[in-house]
């Protein structure tokens, strides 16, 4: 469905928030397939504060389970 | 009541990341099972940028925990 | 006061998920105990996307919970 | 501040949901300490379908947390 | 930046609650550093009851937090 | 994409806080990195206590996780 393979495991914390905000955008990309109206939707939350703040605690969801999943690029012997 | 048998077990991130999505629905369908109400309902939100991002935080949040559930993936000896 | 005793453990995730809508339901009916209110309550969520969708977010923390407390319903010695 | 002692452990997950309800509803009072304000507020919310669901959705959280404070009540030998 | 020291050890549940009001609160005054607007916008969340609400699940995370830090206040021996 | 480096530990909890507020803005300055389109939805949000009391939320999500990636700064020898 979702068609986009990806891993849990990122090398450090930045690429960990990379992959948050991509996974928050799959999930709309998923739930609403068709590229035109998610485009139309586009310029709908990028210039709207609330909107924008909403995606950025989906953000925080997933940055919890993507760090929690890294054991917070704690450890050495498990960086990539 | 929800009628539909899963498991929090799945090959890998993308497969939990659609059982994700699929839960965010079935919670709405057993709240509103009737399929007509919900296909109208859909009319409103599936171009409604502030309710898809909604969608999306659900989504993260059944992530979090399926990911919880499969050790994050990590581990090859646990893949189905 | 809630007056409905219930127990975290379910046979399997389908019963956790249940569980999960009957604990979101719970809370509004311990808040608003007048069934008459609810009643007339339900007509304005049941048709509303937004407020549909929203349920489906507290259903996703409660089988967060849920799914913890049964260890992801992994381990077949834990099965009831 | 909140003048109200409170324990996490409960003898059962039954009361653990009213404690839930419980902390919830004392956040409001510590924020707004004017019992008066606050009955007029309860108008508002309690027979309003959408603030009833997001009280059900901070009962949610909070209820995570005492459900693992109290190891989700499976152990007969931490049951008070 | 935001100036306030703290520690997330508090001798029980209670002060733990208030710790988790205070840090909803610190987040606003940071985001916000302006005395005088934060007052005129206290008008407007402090007899809103939307707004008590929300800050109410504000203070059920962090004190979801709070409260593992301080191992649910179970054991005598880590109590302050 | 975010383009910034960062690191969850962090040495002491105000300073974990800090980098959730930082984190919190990072995903806004990601989906929406136009620096002239921000300082204008700023003003949405500086003075809306409605927004800003949903970034003390994000804070809070945030927060959860640094806060778990440094063992809550309970331990003086992981101290940095």
């Amino acid at each position: 469905m979702t068609g986009e393979a990806f891993s849990l495991r990122t090398p450090n914390p930045t690429s960990g928030f990379e992959l948050a905000i991509r996974l928050a955008r799959l999930a709309v990309k998923t739930t609403q397939p068709d590229a035109d109206i998610r485009k139309s939707l586009r310029a709908d939350y990028d210039q709207n504060a609330g909107l924008l703040i909403e995606i950025s605690h989906i953000v925080a969801v997933h940055f919890n389970t993507i760090a929690a999943a890294n054991a917070y690029w704690l450890d050495p012997e498990l960086a990539q």
